[in-house]
């Protein structure tokens, strides 16, 4: 059958993701693949969780089992408040609100289905995780890339874009160890980038999957927790940070929305897996996840400094790049004109994968000079002979 | 903060599900409730899926926590379609493909997402699922209501329909043991449908979430087994034969749908919780799904049966309603005229609840002289004093 007179507009444009499809060929175990995204599997607690899920199955099977509330499970919902006030400084007393979705690409989804008609604005990060920017591609969504500085958004050009395009509704940022330049945005960016929200009456969507992974430098507060006004919308998730594969986020976000939010979450799959939850929730009551957390801050930390200093080594010169102080991804930058795109294809013959710039841009069919690593599932000697590999291959192209 | 200039135009117009309000009123242990939709806590197989955890998380707990393909979980995909092709006669070898989805209503998001620009028309049954009809408002769909007769749409009006609204891209049907109205579509009214479909190149979305629980009568075949073109896409669901809470459906559809459906399901919420998937993979292989089925099926038809028996004891004449074959509702209609939104206000003073038909219809403002009943999760006890009080009060009433 031929569909094309049927398909959506908003669905015509976009196409399968290009990190996808580069998973794809790095799924060949002879590859050494930095394009990952992942967290490390020795960091899901599988035995905590066969614990946790044979109290549930033994105690409370029809709840697990059963339907449940659109807005997520009651207690899962405390604990996480509990958890954001204590850890973020987000006030969870009086003017937020939460739901509990499927993963933080969902809590996206939600917002963009509340918030934007066709053709509306949303500012973001460029470079910027392709996987919200397909999101908002899905809503028919006009994308207005600001470039990062090493502080974050260049706060002009920020304003800028929000003062010469009133169909802007939203401001999409990740602030901490940013995918995929892992660079943390300042606290004077914040500020300023919360400033101009209230100033041009937008939302500002904080996603901080990452937030909880610190291994070096000081914390940076949460915009939401400098929120008083109700223009965050802060999305959290336990993909990191306990298991992807469970698919569990949350929004936290002024009262005022709730309403939409919730019926939004309704139409899209009701709500959110209940088993899971419990599990979840089963996890913050009766283990210490700030342990597990501190032990995968440790991992990740060693595997970062020595990618880091297998870069310093084999790289060269003319390559640059970020030095985070968390997450999972490292942003190599290499002189202008340089098309990553077409070096990946080299660096796969050569058996290593990395994301190429472009994939993370608003126009992802321009060229970039950048690429993306990522060091979170590798062992040291994998990392060292890819880095070496790639390294090799730079020095032959630059 | 005001957010009435940032909400969506068609979020504007949707609001809370009428039937999660009856069901909070409902939730009162003192009130007898036939205003669900939920499967009998007994049927879920909990001692089953403790042992099927404790295996997963033994033997697989990386690949059940990782991230997962966005279509689905592989051997679980296989299963289903190896299932339908067998209970269905769905062509699974050839022509269609499958996405594992959270829940039948985000095959019905992810359906909407994929096909409607706002202000494309759905054709759906008069009444309907309330909650597809807010799928599909919240993509500023235009809805068009057929009558249902006793065997299914009206044909004619049906023809009607698409023939003087060009902008109708889908026709919505739950054509077994349908949601409100528990009536199942013939066969020959399916093959009316199916030919319209073509004629004026539409899709036809087959919801069948209950199809597998009939109790009397004979199988009427899906629509999807006669589609040879490609027009169905078709929505199954393990929420009533095994789950709700672990919210599992699958889409199967002509493979020209799928890459459009994958990077939909993509920007929605990347992928199915695995663990779920592996859970009832696990099932569907070491277990036997059909006597539990089966169970069920008894269940529901003792249930049904004692209903009915109740409410040709109690209800006056002037009441009328449907004799279910399967599936957990029965549709009663009043005299024209009467207002059932009121008649419920009576009913839960009276600590009984059910739900008004304008809660089904395309037009959820005018009023309905029909209501819905479900059997599904009570007993004997509690079926025959709601019926009796709820006989009582329309003897009054009429």
């Amino acid at each position: 059958m031929d569909f094309s007179n049927l398909i959506s507009d908003k669905m015509l444009g976009v196409k399968a993701s290009a990190i996808r499809e580069i998973f794809k060929v790095a799924a060949d175990p002879a590859i050494i693949s930095f394009a990952g995204g992942v967290p490390a599997p020795e960091t899901y607690p599988a035995q905590e969780i066969k614990e946790i899920c044979n109290r549930i199955l033994e105690t409370e099977p029809t709840q697990a089992l059963a339907y449940g509330l659109s807005e997520g499970y009651i207690p899962l919902k405390e604990l996480v408040l509990e958890r954001m006030r204590d850890k973020e400084g987000i006030d969870t007393d009086q003017q937020n609100d939460i739901i509990i979705v499927s993963g933080s690409q969902q809590g996206c989804d939600l917002t963009s289905k509340v918030l934007l008609n066709e053709g509306d604005g949303v500012v973001c990060e460029e470079p910027s995780f392709i996987g919200c920017l397909n999101t908002f591609r899905t809503y028919n969504a006009k994308l207005y890339g600001v470039p990062m500085n090493e502080d974050g958004m260049d706060l002009a050009i920020l304003e800028e874009t929000l003062k010469n395009n009133k169909n802007i509704k939203l401001i999409y940022t990740i602030p901490t160890f940013q995918n995929p330049s892992g660079i943390t945005t300042s606290l004077a960016v914040r500020k300023g980038m919360l400033e101009l929200a209230k100033k041009y009456n937008v939302v500002i969507l904080e996603d901080n999957p990452y937030g909880e992974l610190r291994f070096s430098g000081e914390k940076v507060p949460t915009i939401k927790s400098m929120d008083t006004t109700g223009h965050v919308v802060y999305l959290g998730s336990f993909s990191k940070v306990f298991s992807p594969g469970l698919r569990l986020a949350y929004l936290i976000f002024d009262k005022g929305l709730c309403e939409k939010l919730t019926v939004a979450k309704q139409a899209t799959d009701v709500h959110t897996n209940v088993f899971s939850q419990m599990i979840a929730a089963g996890y913050l009551q009766s283990y210490d996840i700030d342990s597990s957390i501190e032990r995968s801050r440790l991992l990740y930390k060693h595997r970062c400094n020595f990618m880091l200093s297998c870069m310093d080594k084999y790289f060269p010169k003319a390559a640059t790049y970020t030095r985070p102080e968390g997450g999972i991804f490292i942003w190599v930058t290499l002189p202008e004109g340089t098309d990553t795109g077409a070096l990946m294809k080299e660096a796969i013959c050569r058996k290593v994968a990395f994301v190429p710039g472009n994939a993370f841009m608003t126009d992802v069919d321009s060229p970039s000079n950048s690429f993306r690593l990522n060091y979170s599932t590798m062992s040291d000697e994998k990392i060292e002979t890819g880095i070496r590999i790639l390294g090799e291959l730079l020095a032959e192209k630059l």
